[in-house]
């Protein structure tokens, strides 16, 4: 009924290999000279589930725990730059919390964007420029959060065992205005490849996993992760900092 | 338990009543010298149901019709400018579609952005600048989705009844890897003011309402609309085209 999408899908399973595309391409005698047009994510171990599958989507609806992903989705925003994944998680976040906002200049209204979030009280956490160029540690993004009328409690890896991490989280998940920030090793649950910041929006009980909300959209879909394996990804060393990764717990206040 | 989300609310009340607020202070013999800091959406009419409040979470689980629900909110966006809605609309297709994408030179990555999407064909139906000074009619926003391999059937308000209305667009809603834009007059459904465009999301049968993600989330949250007062909105008069408004339905080819 649909050859056009079933070709489309075809296409992008080819783009989503370039190594075997390649491979291919080689045996046939040819050279890739121009990069084509590709599906926009990397691809992702089986572990990983993308919500955005039935897969993912049944676990969604099965969720015991998603009072936040709606307000988050409703305010989902990609992060401007490679550095910004804080900055845009923060965004998300006092959005969805409907903290007073500055002004956006674009649109003359009051709605948090990753250029007003900036002020002196944030620059004199640390310096925007600072941020483009290293990012945030995990205690840079509660300092920047709490220049707002929100408290932002800090859990470091190191502290947590995964009973305290899955429960601190499930119960947040399941309170209407309050949200998790999760700072984890991408590699530590099989992607590409550093540090990484954004919000958690559900739990499933039964499968025991957790929704991530990436924000570099362009890179991952949101995916549902192991708490244990989401758990050991936080229990890194941030070099900047020199500690432990791990999760805020946000509110209004 | 929270007192501090409870002031919240109650500053919020008053930041969404800027009459009363006013009156209030003058009564107090007080002038406001200064724009407040201040929540980020207008106030809405009764008849429309935000999505984060509670009855519009509980119409979201209810729904008979939420395929692109997940999808959309994975790629949800705001408009750059005040005149991009149908720019910003176009790209949570594209991108929800997964429809191979041109690079984003800031992430060095292929994602559809309100940037990259135009090229020598896009500039060829109407230009850029055209866009940001006064919008896009759905013809114009039909054929940009078809620069891309995508199809984007065009139906005119003047030319749908109430029930090819609600059926068309059900169906679309209830069938994944299809989606829905909708052109339509605010002030036709309560809103401020002139023509918009947005994707649609959902439908609730037991009520009769179609979930709307407004692109201009500065202004406006995400709210259900009677499907009769969405009708009526779409069958105004574009004066760009001098024809009806209507709605675009965008399947891959």
């Amino acid at each position: 009924m649909r050859p056009a999408t079933n070709l489309s899908n075809q296409f992008r399973a080819i783009a989503l290999r370039p190594s075997k595309l390649m491979a291919l391409l080689t045996a046939l005698g040819l050279t890739l000279i121009a990069r084509p047009l590709a599906s926009q994510t990397l691809p992702l171990p089986d572990h990983l589930v993308t919500l955005t599958s039935a897969e993912g989507q049944r676990l969604l609806r099965d969720s015991e725990a998603l009072a936040d992903y709606v307000p988050l989705t409703s305010q989902f925003v990609t992060q401007v730059n490679q550095a910004f994944c804080g900055v845009a998680s923060t965004v998300m976040v006092l959005n969805a919390l409907g903290v007073a906002a500055p002004l956006a200049p674009e649109w003359e209204r009051n709605y948090f964007t990753q250029e007003n979030l900036f002020n002196d009280q944030t620059e004199a956490i640390i310096a925007r420029d600072a941020i483009a160029r290293q990012g945030l540690t995990i205690a840079e993004l509660a300092g920047i959060l709490e220049t707002y009328p929100v408290s932002a409690e800090i859990h470091h890896g190191s502290d947590v065992s995964l009973d305290e991490f899955r429960s601190l989280i499930r119960v947040n998940l399941e309170t209407p205005d309050s949200y998790v920030l999760i700072n984890y090793l991408r590699r530590a649950i099989g992607q590409e490849s550093g540090g990484h910041i954004s919000p958690i929006a559900a739990y499933d009980a039964d499968t025991d996993q957790f929704l991530i909300l990436d924000v570099s959209r362009y890179k991952y879909p949101p995916v549902w992760v192991q708490a244990e394996t989401l758990w050991t990804s936080i229990n890194t060393v941030d070099s900047v900092s020199g500690k432990t990764r791990g999760f805020l717990l946000i509110e209004a206040r």
